[in-house]
């Protein structure tokens, strides 16, 4: 059985409703369909779930909200009609539960918020529901309560009760049926609607995947593949055929718009293969997500990453090392201020400390500087905002020795200078630091040198 | 004005004496002398200062003592007859001290150490005296506490007093005079004497050399030089006629046996460059030591050092890298068993931490492993023993881009895997770690690479 997801441009408009339902008619084990809430049509278009927030916005000021709530129904509207169904009951339903939203009373702006915005999957897959049926498909809508998923926590960053899994599995499956379910929206156990934090259609889809025990989630997007470098850098990079758990991961950390993180820890715990597909092109293999795949030896590497949002702080002292205790006290005067580190590359007597660089305002930057010299007294402390991380990632790295070498060749002979590099901690990629202008560069370099 | 020191070996026999008197005499700015115990003259001897510590526990056990006092009388006496001075007053001193050394009360077992120990280096100074006195030179020998050097804390791991800086440098110091000043030993202000950690005459020369404002530091050992490799692993390696402070610290950290870090702290604070020279070869220009160098762009690499006294223990962890605090927590488990850390780098949800072997006993490393599975609950924990470190020093090395490319190529070639690599945190080096029994191999490689 599979868990199947789509996410929001596959469900923007009625031809891309029709491309879904082909999808799901063509293989019987597509049982559990996510759905997201419809996407863009264009460039500059507006989500649904936007729209959904303005409405919200607007019914907390007190405004006038017939007019979004028109621009809301249109869209569903529009899909509609592409199946001929603009004058099924669904779209009355539809209207009903719109106006219905700003006539509830909520205990915080939280969860109004959270109600709203959550309707954009649950209408849809309401529609999607009510177009199958029509065409006679045995699908039926379902909530994630009735499947036994409940959340707790705040109502805009919901979390999974653990309950929920035994819950989900104690679910009467039928055979026959198709369930549609929308993804990000779920409710707590008193009932009021809640939302995952965004892009938390796929957390939907990977707990119900775990829940009944799936043997496979299909992720549907509009990539062909999930690619080994950034196509706004490398032009036609390779597609992934194959990456594990953990090369994802340290993948996505470094720039590669994959998943959410969080999304995936349900089917990770499960050891459920993912496959990232596009629905507008279904025939293609896509990239499979799994928790071991055999090592190419032609190719070691799986991808390449890259993303400037790092600053780095350089510290040195003579005799520093032989201070024990002196990372404690870094450690400290960073939690300060309530900030955290991401790497902490250490010399003889030097220390490089690697942040994500949204934490850091100039102010903090000058209460931790103070602070540093006070406590620790470095002789040389310097800010490099100039900071990009490329993370080299490959399962079968370690084993293959001449990859490292290669890179570092072409790197040099590119004269590109790279002030840090980081090997050995994860045992499945290497880390790079480079100045920011050059990291395009390298990213090409590196490409190059290793596919 | 030079302070010169001379180490065991450069003043073990009388043929070495004269090697010293010659230097002495060779440079007029060689004003202070500091003085070590005679050192081994021949594989297999014994140092005056471990005769001197046999010495001591027998006077502690009661033992019979007149043989071991004789012996190293001996050492003395063998000394003054190669100046034909076995009949001079000063073997009668020196006796008489020795005889003495046993019928004084100590206020501890270490104050007894301290004073035994630390003769070897006064009697030395004091025969040097003597018979620089008898060749008409205008030497005297000075106590330390007569030059201002005063100490506190332990009798054996004495600190400077830092008041000792000013008294020293109000010292009259008379034109034409040559000061011989025994090293290791010092005294507290209540007249008790104190020794300095072991190898501690460095220290001694570095704070008088500190003290009384010296434009250079001469540190007369058996080699000509410190050398860019272990010479027992490269064949001939070069000589390194200058490096930075920084660069002798790392390669110190990573094994070469060139100072203890402490013992040169005091001229690193005043800026007085040091030179290594030869007391078997005073014409050979040595190693300097010294704040800055200019950079040789032909050979940006100073030194390769290597050490095989690490180990590691790798954490994997998916998602580790997001929970705040994760490293707090591990320093904690550390610190409950008095175990200090080396380097820490991390990977994505992965983390190794270098250890001092030293620090590692299997018990420790049970209960370690036990703390970390229970607060960390770690995916993978692996204790890997077999950690050699290899250190490439060279303040241009930043500046050079290929040489890392070329070190990495050449042990790709050689087929050595490197499962740690560092770089960046410090700038003037990089780290790298490989297994133990490819590490002489390694330093090999990478000799030829650079060199």
């Amino acid at each position: 059985m599979k868990v199947v997801k789509f996410g929001g441009s596959s469900l923007a408009t009625g031809a891309q409703f029709q491309k879904v339902l082909d999808i799901i008619t063509a293989d019987n084990d597509r049982r559990v369909v996510v759905v997201s809430a419809p996407g863009k049509r264009f460039d500059g278009d507006i989500k649904v779930t936007d729209l959904l927030k303005t409405y919200a916005d607007q019914t907390i000021a007190g405004a006038y909200t017939d007019e979004i709530m028109t621009t809301i129904l249109a869209r569903y509207q529009e899909i509609a009609q592409h199946f001929s169904l603009e004058d099924n009951k669904i779209i009355l339903q539809i209207k009903q539960q719109l106006v219905h939203l700003n006539r509830v009373h909520y205990p915080s702006f939280n969860h109004l918020y959270a109600a709203f915005m959550g309707h954009g999957e649950l209408l849809n897959a309401q529609l999607l529901a009510a177009i199958m049926q029509e065409k006679g498909m045995p699908a039926s809508f379902v909530s994630p309560a009735e499947l036994g998923l409940t959340v707790t926590g705040s109502p805009r960053a919901a979390r999974l009760d653990p309950e929920s899994y035994h819950a989900i599995n104690q679910y009467q499956f039928d055979d026959t049926s198709l369930l549609i379910v929308p993804g990000f929206i779920a409710y707590t156990n008193d009932g009021y609607a809640a939302t995952f934090s965004r892009g938390g259609s796929d957390i939907t889809g990977a707990i119900l995947a775990r829940g009944l025990q799936a043997d496979l989630y299909e992720n549907f997007t509009d990539v062909s593949a999930i690619y080994s470098a950034n196509p706004k850098i490398v032009s036609h990079p390779q597609p992934i055929s194959k990456m594990t758990y953990r090369e994802m991961r340290e993948l996505s950390y470094a720039g590669f718009a994959v998943f959410h993180d969080e999304a995936i820890i349900p089917v990770i715990e499960a050891n459920i293969p993912i496959n990232v597909k596009n629905t507008n092109d279904p025939q293609a293999p896509g990239t499979m997500i799994m928790p071991n795949h055999e090592i190419d030896s032609e190719n070691p590497v799986t991808g390449i990453a890259n993303d400037n949002r790092f600053a780095a702080l350089y510290l040195h002292r003579y005799l520093l090392n032989r201070e024990v205790g002196f990372t404690l006290k870094i450690l400290q005067i960073l939690a300060t201020y309530n900030v955290s580190y991401e790497h902490m590359p250490s010399g003889i007597d030097d220390m490089t400390i690697i942040f994500d660089k949204a934490q850091l305002t100039p102010e903090i930057k000058a209460h931790i500087s103070h602070d540093l010299y006070a406590i620790i007294a470095p002789d040389e402390l310097d800010w490099l905002d100039d900071y990009a991380i490329i993370m080299i990632v490959g399962e079968g790295m370690q084993q293959h020795i001449g990859t490292f070498s290669k890179i570092t060749s072409s790197l040099a002979e590119a004269g590109i200078n790279l002030p840090m590099i980081n090997q050995g901690a994860s045992q499945i990629s290497t880390m790079i630091g480079v100045p920011v202008d050059r990291m395009n560069e390298a990213v090409r370099v590196i490409y190059n040198a290793v596919f």
